[in-house]
């Protein structure tokens, strides 16, 4: 332990004194590098290319057979990179299956049906092949849920909080409508409810569900939660409006199996000058079965691969090492990130620097969110001549990503940070397919990716 | 003349005086004016609505039915608002019509026969009920042309030098490639060429050809020109190399009729402190025939359009005048923007402060592009922090726009930047639909516009 301690401190010091100066021939030395990376993204477009490979696997759900092909797919592409290690390190991951049953029908008094698309939350138990029926009652938030909490028992509770449209930031409006989604359906079990509908938390009016993750509480009972689109919400909300006596039957096959084994697909360039420092790059390798995953989180996680094959491609030796992460289940808890980050913690060898992740889609760049200290923000933002070559406009203090944000010990995490504006139409819905990604949009990412880890790489923090 | 002089003396010592200095009180300020702005945009989405009636009319070109009907439409929408005026200035405009026909038959050797889908570039003329057969000679450049000069007589002179998708920037990667397209057909008619095949000047590998203006000669011949698609000209191209006799037969119904009357429509609400202080927004009202012209330029139009609506449904009252101008025949040689010049700079009872053009797509905001003197850029950075509020990152010199860039004595004239990535895929051609507008896209844009047109009016100079 105190060999440990003693060696911590020996290396933050010695990280310390190695991060270079800036002037401006090396900017413009970088600026130079930067352009020849980002033109060759954009005109050989590999990153779009190995995307259009990925989804020939199609969904990449956990524990599915796309995702076991996906993982051995790009473990061979990066094998033929010619990089110093490629390797996959297990962990474990949830198995859920939704399999072919999702059925909801809406009864009204006069006894007329119709059937509504859902598509059964990430992580829901199904109805185990009988059909609930009950009656429905809309519920707009969590406090009017505590008001109603004696109209709930017995019920399928739908909640429909709608997405802030007015929002800049679409994952913003994001963040203020999913609870419902992660939490609501523990908060309604609780007061019995017999299963729950969530309008679907995207920004489209379209009648497409988004699904995604759900949490159950250990102290209430398991019931069934399934997303609808914002037109079906719409469209129920207004019946239960001039309908007394609204029933639904929910039929659904969708159950979780016992855990399985997932990957962490790593690859690497070793540092020239100071191997024994990391930057890592990534984003998560595991999809929902929805659509097949291209923006969320397909063709971001590529940027970081088509990173290190830019590297190689243009001979460009990075001074520390750049590892790409792809991480297992980012979508139902993080496995993936949390070995990641144990086995970061474990290695004394190396010392992780900074890590950059990718895993807002990919649009076309505006910046990285940066959490660090703001020294060091000021200091990367001396960087911006260099990376306004790929349209980064911007370094800001905030957030960097599930996955990678779990790292601990950095210097600064990274969030890679694209235009947010169409991300919230596609994201876990069948929306989200390889004709929604523009070839130069992406390129871009994988540009700035590429050239925000050299700078991090070769200038040290 | 010399009261005009000291006119314009005095003007310009009173309008200097009048710039307001900024404190971190007024962005407060502003910078809750354009949250309410961006906010408002976004939940009502005027601009898209207006943007949906536009589509109705179909494409806008000058002198057809739907340009006409499109202006009284749009005449009567602002007269809705409450403005302070609404008016037509009529102005002389070409009148080219396409017609029926459109066919390009490529002949090899073994009489095998295959069409192409074509575009004949605006203005070309027509092949006069005849069909031209000939060989096509291939060119990659005007270097090329000039060596090649003796073999163009009587053939079809191909243009084939490729959109540079190796560009950060796709309208650099355009201004690089549309030589060809504007100044191919009478340099080949030099020569002795019969007609000109463009390769269509866009980023996409597709097969939708592009059109656009050309300009003959005085000098030379006029001979039909016509756009094909990236697809059909690498098609082509190959051909080519592979057969030694082709030919094409090519059949155009295309003319130019006597030139006829379009409008600036313009619209304003008068400066509630500095009347006679003008910040023109505006973007041109024509488009080309191929699509229905909703990026170029009816959605970025809509936008400044969208800015009055903004602030009459808000109550805000600007300090100085903001008009809106439509221009007539953007397209074709700028005969609106020439007539409102002419008349900007014949209104000496009134002083045209600054302007800003909005005629690079509805996309996602970057920045403004500014042609002013340093100080006056350094100064409008410092709204940066408001500005932000509607995605706008960056203010830096460069050029306005072929509209606004005609008015003579501006401070500033600015061109409003929004993320170029998608924009060559389906400029002048049939992508450029309803379908390829993002709401949220073209509402933040239609925010930016009116809260730089704001900072003008309410800030000065």
């Amino acid at each position: 332990m105190r060999k440990w301690i003693f060696l911590l401190i020996v290396s933050v010091t010695t990280f310390n004194s190695r991060a270079q100066e800036i002037n401006a021939d090396l900017l413009e030395k970088y600026k130079s590098i930067a352009k020849q990376i980002t033109r060759t993204a954009l005109e050989e477009r590999k990153g779009y290319l190995m995307l259009r490979e990925l989804a020939t696997f199609g969904s990449r759900l956990n524990g599915s057979e796309g995702y076991y092909n996906a993982v051995n797919w790009v473990k061979e592409t990066l094998s033929g990179f010619d990089l110093d290690t490629v390797w996959l390190q297990e962990c474990s991951i949830p198995h859920w299956v939704r399999g072919n049953t999702e059925e909801l029908t809406i009864i009204t008094n006069n006894d007329l049906k119709r059937n509504m698309d859902i598509a059964a939350l990430g992580g829901s138990v199904g109805t185990e092949n009988k059909t609930i029926t009950a009656e429905v009652i809309e519920i707009k938030s969590f406090d009017e849920l505590e008001q109603k909490n004696t109209m709930v028992k017995n019920k399928i509770v739908f909640y429909n909080a709608p997405f802030d449209n007015g929002e800049l930031n679409t994952f913003r409006a994001y963040s203020k409508a999913v609870k419902y989604r992660v939490f609501g359906v523990s908060r309604a079990a609780k007061y019995g409810a017999r299963a729950v509908l969530v309008r679907s938390v995207g920004a489209g009016n379209d009648n497409v569900p988004h699904t995604g993750t759900l949490r159950y509480d250990e102290s209430s009972a398991k019931i069934p939660a399934v997303a609808i689109s914002t037109k079906s919400s719409d469209y129920l909300s207004n019946l239960l409006q001039l309908n007394d006596n609204v029933k639904l039957e929910l039929n659904l096959s969708c159950k979780n199996l016992p855990d399985t084994t997932g990957y962490n697909v790593i690859a690497e360039i070793r540092g020239s000058e100071f191997p024994n420092e990391i930057i890592v790059i990534g984003g998560h390798f595991d999809s929902w079965d929805k659509g097949i995953g291209m923006h969320d989180d397909g063709a971001p996680s590529l940027q970081t691969v088509e990173a290190l094959y830019l590297f190689k491609r243009l001979g460009i030796k990075p001074k520390r090492t750049i590892r790409c992460v792809l991480f297992a289940n980012e979508e139902s808890g993080g496995s993936g990130a949390k070995k990641y980050s144990e086995f970061a913690e474990s290695d004394s060898a190396n010392y992780h620097l900074a890590a950059i992740e990718s895993d807002r889609g990919a649009f076309t760049p505006r910046g990285f969110s940066v959490t660090a200290d703001s020294a060091i923000i000021d200091k990367m933002q001396n960087w911006l001549p260099v990376l306004n070559e790929c349209l980064i406009d911007w370094i800001r203090p905030g957030g960097s990503g599930a996955d990678v944000g779990r790292i601990k010990g950095t210097k600064a995490l990274l969030g890679y940070v694209p235009d947010t504006q169409r991300y919230m139409d596609l994201h876990h819905s069948s929306n989200d397919v390889f004709e929604a990604v523009h070839p130069r949009e992406m390129e871009l990412g994988s540009a700035a990716i590429a050239v925000m880890a050299l700078l991090l790489s070769d200038f040290g923090l």
